[in-house]
């Protein structure tokens, strides 16, 4: 297994991102991304009850179309809030792509992320729809990785190479977030439903039940265990695209060679969430919180959210203040049953720019690990001003 | 009904505020209640799962006694925490002080607030206990209300008189609490559970089952619909004594008399809590989020406190940014099951000092208002120092 810190498409994808006049400054903020045939796709979408027209779009296509060849993105306008007529944007964005791409438009898929309740400028996307698709290429992809971005420093990216028999499968993944961060995502069948953007591609074969399966299972170990300021977004989508270009032998549900994808697949999508968490707004630490022996995996996930989500918590990690109350504080608000007397708590020196937490709950088996950042006021002057 | 913005002790009421060590800065941090005869007792306490030694002694005293005389409360140390032993420090607090009254210990109740998980310094507070006692006075409210405070910046008080028939009856509150601030109270007797603590007293004559139940509504009404941090602590308290030394009709727990006492100590209440909102650590606004038209009352709390918590809605209000979408967000992630096109939000200009935030979710006639401060540098300073 080969693991490159940048996006390398795999076979048969290409990728383009350039400047629409969404965003104001003039910087990139439309991205393609494309597949030469047909691909299957998972999705894992925002638990936000009010959910961006996009995501409303994407729900449909999925619904009525098994294959999809294109997504396009774009950042500096979220097209949340925007009722019926944001709707009808995202409807014609898709449109206007796949009469461009000669495709069907259920074969379109969409993105956006950006202010919320602001009317989409259709009319610039549509201009630039072209240009976007004239550009296409593998080299497109580090302008597209850069377009899907908005208060980010830096792009988030990963890509790893395994052999499947005597094929070479490649996955690679690019993300964007760092605030409005605190994803529940989940796939549209289930009816579960931050701003999280992630778009994963490979040119592995594969059925679309084991995608499926290999992508809700590495979400829920990932993105859906990050958490920057506990505000849940109605944008956050993870979108991935599998082309079988790779020929290799078709990967069912399980199986070996199902574990080796998903084992590579839980890879790029750990480390693009602990990207985010490394670039998330304003923050001075990278705080990794591990609940061990609580009763399920469950329950040790909501303590960790707890103590990750507590303004307290985050405040006393900037100012190097071993204040553990506040871990304490935080537990018992969860919601979990935990006794005091069975609670043991470990802090790492707090001088260090990587902090870990350790919390010992003594009532079972589950574990889980919550990655998130500090609350400093350059977070609070980033929000303030952000419009 | 007269209305006095200080804290003006009821018939049969003394207090005292003197430093005894627990904060190291030499400090008032030791404040003692007192009524002449013994008084009946409500009490509302943090439904945290982990819960201060002091309420732990209090549940016990209010299962084995019906009459209580005298309320000792620290600040500088919650202890919270601090197992067994901390358990034993608060009884050996209640004790020492039941000696030197010559009451019985059961008559007691205890409250801290401060660090979470130091021992407490039971030998300062022990050794300061007899002139405590001997500072009793009428007056003495005034050092009293000041021993509470941690990080607060002005003593919340407030007193209100009426008539019940030909007598005059007072009610007079006292509270602390500007940080760790979301409280979710519930009498001990419900097995339901910031630090919020709060004194009242009256020498109204009322039964038991109506003080509680008065209380109960107030405190729901009040302090359960505040919040600064979303950080519920584990030592908030109401503690509310009743002495009937008014000599009124007794009040029962319905009709006329029940009524105006339970209006008066709602106002009591509703004004204590926010003035603890104007003092939320390091705020610059003064934020009501009022929620119409859910389905239910618990619904409309539950989606103003969403709003109310998000630190995007927060740093929004500190930035005067109109960033209505992070309230619609917020909206979405409260778990209620909203309906996008149902929602109308109105917000009122933002360079005033008191911001009031309407949602409107045309689902029912719940409806419910939650006081709220912004999100601001000064807080995280406060809170990465506090020590």
């Amino acid at each position: 297994m080969k693991l490159y810190r940048k996006a390398i498409l795999p076979l048969g994808f290409k990728a383009s991102g350039i400047s629409s006049g969404v965003k104001k400054s003039g910087k990139l903020d439309l991205a393609l991304f494309y597949s030469d045939i047909p691909a299957k796709a998972a999705c894992e979408f925002t638990t936000n009850k009010i959910q961006a027209a996009p995501i409303q779009l994407d729900k449909i296509h999925l619904k009525k179309s098994k294959s999809f060849q294109a997504i396009i993105v774009n950042s500096g306008n979220a097209n949340c809030f925007t009722g019926k007529s944001g709707l009808r944007d995202s409807i014609e964005t898709a449109q206007a792509l796949a009469k461009t791409l000669s495709i069907s438009k259920e074969n379109v898929l969409v993105a956006s992320t950006g202010i919320i309740g602001r009317k989409l400028p259709l009319l610039k996307i549509k201009r630039a729809i072209p240009e976007l698709v004239q550009r296409l290429s593998k080299g497109g992809i580090n302008k597209a990785k850069v377009a899907i971005m908005t208060t980010d420093t830096f792009s988030k990216e990963m890509t790893l190479e395994f052999n499947l028999g005597r094929r070479r499968v490649r996955i690679c993944g690019i993300a964007k977030g760092v605030g409005m961060i605190a994803p529940s995502l989940a796939s549209p069948r289930q009816h579960r439903g931050a701003t999280l953007l992630v778009f994963i591609f490979t040119d592995a074969l594969i059925s679309q039940q084991a995608l499926n399966k290999a992508l809700k299972v590495c979400v829920d170990n990932s993105f859906n265990c990050i958490t920057v300021d506990g505000c849940m977004s109605t944008n956050d989508s993870v979108i991935m695209l599998a082309n079988g270009q790779a020929q290799n032998v078709p990967i069912k549900n399980q199986g070996g060679s199902f574990n080796t994808f998903a084992k590579a697949l839980q890879i790029v999508c750990r480390e693009l969430a602990k990207m985010i968490i490394q670039d998330a707004e304003g923050a001075s630490k990278f705080i990794r919180i591990r609940v061990n022996k609580a009763k399920s995996f469950t329950q040790a996930i909501q303590v960790a959210k707890a103590v990750a989500n507590s303004n307290l918590f985050k405040t006393a990690i900037y100012g190097e203040n071993h204040n553990f109350g506040r871990i304490v504080a935080s537990i018992g608000a969860s919601g979990i049953d935990v006794k005091e007397e069975e609670i043991k708590i470990r802090v790492s020196p707090l001088k260090k720019k990587e902090i870990k937490v350790e919390v010992f709950l003594n009532q079972g088996d589950g574990s889980a690990t919550v990655y998130t950042s500090d609350l400093t006021p350059e977070y609070i002057k980033i929000n303030a001003e952000y419009n």
